[in-house]
This record gives structure tokens, sequence and C-alpha cells, in this order.
């Protein structure tokens, strides 16, 4: 049986003690971004928080592209949300090739050239990655600047999180 | 004390009990793509699957934007899942407006007519935003037709998560 089978098969026991209130309109606390990787799928044990608190953005490192401002954007200005956290992670899968080198293994994996060549946004080091990502939240204008933008590290071995200081206190010391 | 000091804190706690075997490359073995809303955030508890087994993409609505395809690329020929899950929802926010009705209302709301447009890949009908993602995914040529995408709906009110047939088999009908 497939994956994807079993766990249809386990949702129609989950849905038995399903909390119905869930339907009604949602009032997420937190905004966090963080990346794909399996080891943030727990993510509401890692942070100890009611899983209905938390909008979650998950994307490759995790990136923090466009369409992630958008996310952010809404997660704020329509779902309510009055705080955002940056969470990547150490052994992140997006620092092991480049977009090039990764473009060029699909290539010559696949024997098709066809696609445009992809953005990965693979990255080198996670608090460098952090605070380009704080910076770019920060900047933006629609994010309203009583939002606080905090960005972390989280520990795949130790299991913790930690704070990574913004760039311009960086600046300052 | 805000919610992310209440993480913090609740994160040292979390990392007493933390499996140090996390720390070791991680062997996903389905991608699923679904919203930021926080009624999706029990995800291992709603699909009934460890974890670990799961690398989650999530976004607006979802949108499958060509940042997801990226992320679905990286996901099956790097990190090895075999299967891929798309999972819409029922009573989406990204239902409720327009692109368009969103930028005029974030122009209003900060007096900032600044930025560019921003995509918010807003939709109207979770069932045809379903077909639309599979067809997408399906015909990118570096996803292995080997690979199963297959497309759900999670009903908010019920806990149940129903499958969509594909916009091939709707034609046939």
């Amino acid at each position: 049986m497939s994956n994807i089978d079993k766990a249809l098969n386990a949702n129609r026991t989950y849905a038995k003690k399903h909390d119905r209130k869930l339907g009604a309109h949602p009032t997420p606390k937190i905004a966090v971004v963080t990346c794909m990787d399996p080891r943030l799928s727990d993510l509401p044990g890692i942070l100890g928080l009611p899983h209905t608190d938390l909008d979650v953005i998950r994307t490759g490192g995790p990136a923090v592209t466009e369409d992630v401002l958008g996310e952010l954007v809404v997660s704020t200005r329509v779902l309510g949300t009055t705080e955002i956290m940056l969470l990547n992670h150490t052994g992140c899968g997006f620092t092991t090739f480049t977009d090039e080198e990764l473009n060029a293994k699909l290539i010559a994996l696949t024997g098709d050239a066809s696609p445009a060549p992809m953005r990965f946004f693979s990255y080198k080091e996670p608090e460098q990655n952090t605070r380009e990502q704080m910076k770019k939240v920060r900047s933006h204008p629609w994010i309203a600047k009583e939002v606080p933008v905090r960005g972390f590290i989280f520990d795949v071995e130790s299991g913790l999180i930690t704070e990574v200081q913004p760039i311009s206190q960086d600046a300052a010391a």
C-alpha cells in the first residue's frame, strides 16, 4: 500500500476525534517561515505551541521569496498574526548544492534540457541566510513595523532553537 | 510574554526529549504541498503518518508556483520522496479576496503604494485549484513519471480528506 493510501486510511480514524470547532475562522498568532525538511514537520512539538496558533509557510531552506513576502502580508494583514518567526536549521539539504550544479545534474539525469533553469534558492550558511531574510521581511512596506520579525536556527541534533541577531546589531558590535 | 518567547521557553523542554537520531540525513517518503492555514498545522495527526516521513511545502492556498515546482524537484530527486500529495482545504482565506482587491486594500491601509502589485495566488474553488495543480506538477519534465501526483481536499469541519480526480478523467466522464 502506498504511503498516501495509508494516510487516507489513517485520516478516517483521525476524523472521528477531529475538533469540529476548527471549521470556524482561524485565529493564528504567529507566522512561522521554515524549511520543508521532515525534521521540522513536528513544528507544534518543537515550539510547544498549539498547532492552531501557527500559520506555517514552508519552502526549501527556507527561502524568503516574493511568494513568501506575499504570504506574510496576508498572514499579518488578513489572518491577523502579530509576530513573524524565521526558522532556519542546521544540516539543510539546500546547502549541499548550488542552483547551477543541480540544474546541470537534472539535465544529465533526465536527458531533458527543455525546462528553463530553475531557482532552488540554495544557500551556504544558515546564520547569514537568516540575517538576509530578516532584512528582507523587515523592509517590506506592507508588513507593519509593530510586527516583530525574529530569526532563529533549529539544531537538528540537540533540538534547540537559538536566536540570530539582525544585521544592524552586528554592524554596531 | 510574546508567543515567540513562550516558544523559546517551551523549546528548552522539548529539547530534553528530542530524538538525536533526527540529526542524521532525513529519509522522507511523501512530499505534501498544503496551505499555510493553522488548521493544517497538525499535519502528521491529520495524515496519521510519522512526521519524519513528511517533506512539507506550505504556501497560501496552497499555490503551486514556480518556487514550489523547484521544491518538488528537490524533494523527489535529491531528498528521495516517492509520492506527491497536493492537499487543498475548505474554507480557505485565499478564496475570500482577489489579488487586485487585496493590493488595493493594502495601499489604502498603509498609505504606501510603492510596492509593485503582489501576487497572492488567490483562487475561487478548491476542486478546480487542485486539478490545475495536478496538471502543472504532472507536466513538469523533471518530476519523474513514476512518482504519483495525487490531489485532495481537507474538510476543515469534518476533518476528512477526499481525493480529487485529475482533469483527464473528468474529460472522459
